[in-house]
């Protein structure tokens, strides 16, 4: 049994979890059980919702700057703690913005495609219906995620330290599919995608990512997508940070140079130690987090307790996961729940017993490019302490011989 | 363009949907765009919810029998013609029930694991979560899906034709790793599975199924089950019709014989027209069903309109999905979108123009034993029309001259 900051469950009636030898007669077996049930329970929502007993499982909004917060922006984290396997649902997928959530019409909504192109067109959503639909699983990761865990060890849940990290279902249409369509003019390389946010968020795109695997997504985990997920269009750039997987998207401009943008000059940058700015670093290099147990929650008892997280990688499929349990002295293989897909968040579980002893628990991962997750020191080696985004190193949860386990550097 | 019955979608504006040739200034281009948005949109809930344009977008509560209905029971079925992919959202994943919606406290539930086992068991929910997790992705169908469609057509919409019928990732516990660690008892062949509703909803299920690939459920696309998915712990058993997995499950018992529940004598048997019920039909056969288009939309335009639906069965993967638009008289192969897992829901798509004229779309799936789904008429010769539950029979919808889409026997 355990506890996390949130339920601190305590063991209690005259029989829970114990074992009950020979009960042969059906009313003593019947008798470990709660009344017999007669409540008739509330009518069914067209909509539903969790339990209320799940009240305390959401979204963390965390301020960016307590001194400067208009609450025009957000940053909301997704409760990994408390989520299973690899889909995140909608109601907790993690969310960015940089000037609030639009609230668009998809009748009024309009998709722009213009700039050096055979055939400018302007599509409404119905237009993009009309093309073969596509569906695939991938994982969404603000490379933002864990800036504040560079120097020490800062959040004290995995929700703060890894929590602008999701993964859906998603269907839509290959851009290629429209950019083929339209004709795409010699010596193009670069598209601009804009979004139609308050802050008319904007980036670069490769027109190679373009004609490779990027969608135009409508839908997320079976339905529409969500508000403050780019309702009723997003693009959808599997493996790149975050941000450039424009919301609310309403021009793609094709063009011969980047745009440069104040998202790729200004911000979402590397500071390198040179004190020179490394610019389109697109890829989210493979990474891999124990959600199960991590920071905040309490192991109460000694014995089994399976180890659990998630794993991803910007460049494909996850082909190993290992965890410690002594601070990256000894590794063992960890299993991967099937079907382990490409840019894809990756279940692992590790069986494992705790003796009542302190421990401090680690997972890395390897890609399919041969990739291994780095520790802080390799990764504060190359990049310094100036650095913001990407951060990939191994995540360090120490368990205390009291159970308590927290956020460490090891 | 397209609409449904409730979402008729005028095309509307100076420029939507039309080629823009030669747009080269960028003041040009930008006006085909709403005007430049300002609006700095709404605080993020901790749990969200969709777009309030995707309001009508929900379960339906269908009557069982209107002169008789205490509001007690309920029947609310999946809107499949709204949803893409494979993943149902928890939100509108389809829900029966005998006895209303439990709200069950998890620190208070309990499992009873007794009978034939060596040692008799109560399990918390804290206990459950020290087994190490499993992670599957499944569908569930009512066996009494489409039960309204043996004589002739009456489902306006396929929610009402196939919408008991959902699919999720789940995460729970192998009830063989329980049943190993408690020790079953020589001679044991079936488990009586009962739920803590109202109804004390209860089933016989063979040893074999539980040994195989039964799971206790505590997650459903990565969140806790919902109340109407039986919160805090269902039976999940692949492939078995809906109402043998368990929700709010609360006892298991393993015994010798099966239990003769009345959800197994005077309920949930399939009548022949010898006069004879088949008892303990428990696998859902392969099926599969358009959603897109499918009754009660309009095609508005000629051209590009993809054909889009899902197949499953409860046997094992779906191996191929073929299209008729011509009421069965020709057959073409659909794509199937990957990962195709067993028991799991398939989505297929199949480009198709549409010439204006009159049609009549099927799709018919086989599965990886080499079942192949059948014609309602083949169905009918073997079974009659005196059975309920079962129909796993091809769908047909036909397509008027005026693009009006309506359910029909073919």
């Amino acid at each position: 049994m355990e506890g996390s900051d949130k339920h601190k469950v305590v063991r209690r009636g005259f029989i829970g979890g114990a074992i009950v030898a020979g009960l042969t007669m059906r009313a003593d077996a019947l008798a470990a059980l709660p009344e017999r049930p007669h409540e008739q329970g509330a009518v069914l929502r067209p909509y539903g919702m969790p339990s209320p007993y799940e009240k305390d499982v959401g979204r963390v909004a965390v301020k960016l700057n307590a001194d400067t917060d208009t609450g025009l922006t957000a940053w909301d984290f997704t409760p990994l703690q408390d989520l299973h396997g690899t889909i995140t649902p909608n109601g907790l997928f993690f969310e960015r913005n940089h000037g609030g959530v639009p609230n668009i019409d998809p009748a009024q909504h309009r998709l722009l495609v213009h700039g050096m192109v055979d055939n400018s067109r302007v599509f409404t959503m119905e237009d993009l219906r009309r093309y073969p639909p596509v569906t695939v699983v991938h994982f969404l990761e603000c490379s933002g995620n864990g800036l504040t865990e560079w120097a020490k060890p800062t959040g004290k849940t995995v929700q703060i330290t890894h929590g602008l990290l999701s993964c859906a279902e998603w269907t839509g249409v290959k851009v290629s599919t429209l950019l083929s369509d339209l004709g795409v003019k010699s010596g193009a390389s670069w598209v601009l995608a804009e979004g139609a946010d308050a802050a008319l968020m904007d980036r670069s795109i490769p027109l190679e990512k373009m004609m490779d695997d990027a969608l135009l997504v409508y839908s997320q985990n079976g339905e529409a997508l969500r508000p403050e997920q780019g309702y009723p269009l997003r693009l959808l750039l599997p493996g790149f940070e975050g941000n450039m997987n424009i919301k609310w998207l309403r021009r793609l401009k094709v063009g011969r140079e980047p745009f440069y943008t104040r998202e790729e000059t200004s911000k979402y940058t590397d500071l390198m130690p040179s004190g020179e700015a490394r610019m389109f670093t697109f890829v989210m290099e493979a990474k891999s987090v124990i959600t199960q147990p991590s920071g905040g929650m309490q192991i109460l008892t000694k014995g089994e307790r399976p180890i659990s997280g998630v794993a991803w990688s910007g460049r494909g499929a996850i082909r190993r996961v290992e965890v410690s349990t002594d601070a990256g002295k000894t590794w063992n293989a960890a299993q991967l729940v099937a079907p382990v897909q490409s840019k894809a968040l990756t279940r692992f579980v590790y069986p494992w017993k705790w003796n009542g002893e302190e421990a401090v628990l680690q997972s890395r991962c390897y890609d399919e490019t041969g990739y291994v997750q780095p520790t802080l020191a390799e990764l504060v080696k190359v990049r310094g302490l100036a650095s913001v985004y990407h951060l990939n190193s191994i995540q360090s949860w120490h368990v205390a011989s009291d159970g308590m386990v927290s956020n460490v550097h090891a």
